[in-house]
């Protein structure tokens, strides 16, 4: 049970949180967030999400407020004051009250807690289909609110029985909704976009442990080259690694999850373990 | 002085207005909205704008909250108990309170009055400049509250001397941030680009009142042909018909507002008059 929110530092209660209608988040979409899992009641990788956090908050030009502390601090005093010992954490920072309706002045700096994700183990096992749309996200690099494509199609994925979206701007390999994409190449190389997409931190994790294992490479990915692909992967916060053995109609490999996902995860796994003992 | 606005129907003093965190516009950048004067006390052409917020909400899958009159009536209601004359009227409908943060349910629908718009008379008499970019909106046919690149663009704008943003798509014009863009071309043709643009209602009664003036056209227009244009204009609710007198560094005409901007404003004043007079 999440009691408390925290609200430009001040610890609220989850029922009486809110923002007046003049948020810019409300009227104009204008904000950034994060997103982060807490294990052991620890925030894994806090260092990786606070800096793209920050980085996010730079490029759409919003001060993040000054605190009584540190934000990883208010992070801290949060998960403290509702006792997580498995839990999310979301940042949110919105343009803030605008009297005007459109031009930013203070920003609003929510840090919420939420249940840990609770994802269907067939998924990992049996692997997803997804569905490929030709679009782009606005901004990519930047880890903004806006969901209102990933969010309007929720419907027509369901019909077309995928559960994830594919993005690929004229053909060329995106990202996913709420998700980085990977391949493992015919001739075996592990690749992902390089451009135009969010630079996720399980991305980045994935890509420094698989080194040692496979040949990687940031690059362009043809929708082409995704088709001859004898492995396909998501990653992200929430899902980790998540095979992939549909695309549309097209069936990725043999049609079953392949031999370097679980691999990958279980270094994953360790790898997060590692980091939790260190902070101990 | 605003004193209310209404949240699902319930009239609520402005300063106890608010949402919840976990609304998905806060969340997901979720919702869709619109705007609209309200003069000697009525909504102005509230039938189109209702019409588009109408289909903005289809295309994106939310349900407008069944109130215990009709929307029309709960405008009327909140124009009635803010005594307003003179002002304008938002309505926003937010993907609602999502508890996975992702997933609309049931949407919020806010109407919130503000002063009438307030806007520099020189703006009218000297004309403006546009700072062109590169960027075609997300569904562009919704009205929604995604404002990312125009907001994130207010510094630079000002940096460049200009008061508003010229969307193109690779050299096809679209719209402002928040205006239609019309060009009188060199042999004297009304155009405006005809699609992936918001529908303004502005735009549909310019193009209805100057038809029997000049020949309108609703087409694709390139970046070259502005250059070559007699008169640009930037018309919307709140600017109504405005004067373009530059785009980035090249004059627009003879560098004054053109001849036909202020005959086509005296016709939409008058064709308003008249509107609200049968309204009453």
């Amino acid at each position: 049970m999440i009691a408390y929110y925290s609200i430009n530092g001040k610890i609220t209660p989850a029922g009486q949180a809110t923002l007046r209608l003049n948020d810019l988040s409300i009227l104009r979409g204008y904000g950034i967030f994060d997103y982060f899992l807490v294990k052991a009641g620890k925030p894994v990788f806090i260092e990786d999400y606070l800096e793209r956090f920050t980085r996010s908050a730079a490029l759409l030009y919003l001060e993040i407020p000054q605190l009584s502390g540190s934000l990883e601090e208010a992070i801290e005093e949060l998960i403290l004051v509702n006792g997580l010992y498995e839990a999310s954490i979301r940042l949110v920072l919105t343009g803030g009250y605008a009297d005007d309706g459109y031009t930013p002045l203070r920003p609003n700096l929510l840090i919420m807690a939420h249940p840990y994700p609770d994802i269907n183990p067939l998924y990992y096992t049996d692997g997803i289909t997804l569905m490929s749309y030709d679009f782009q996200r606005e901004i990519p690099e930047v880890k903004s609110i806006n969901y209102l494509t990933g969010i309007r199609l929720l419907g027509e994925l369901r019909r077309q029985g995928a559960q994830e979206l594919l993005y690929h701007d004229r053909g060329l390999l995106r990202e996913s909704a709420r998700s980085n994409v990977f391949i493992l190449t015919a001739d075996g190389v592990l690749a992902t976009p390089a451009d135009k997409v969010l630079l996720g931190v399980t991305r980045k994790k994935i890509l420094e442990l698989a080194a040692p294992l496979v040949k990687t490479e940031e690059r362009d990915i043809t929708f082409e080259e995704l088709l001859t692909a004898k492995e396909v992967y998501l990653t992200s916060t929430t899902k980790g690694i998540m095979p992939v053995v549909k695309v549309d109609h097209h069936i990725v490999g043999n049609g079953r999850p392949g031999e370097l996902a679980p691999v990958l995860q279980d270094k994953f796994v360790a790898f997060t373990q590692t980091y939790l003992e260190q902070k101990k």
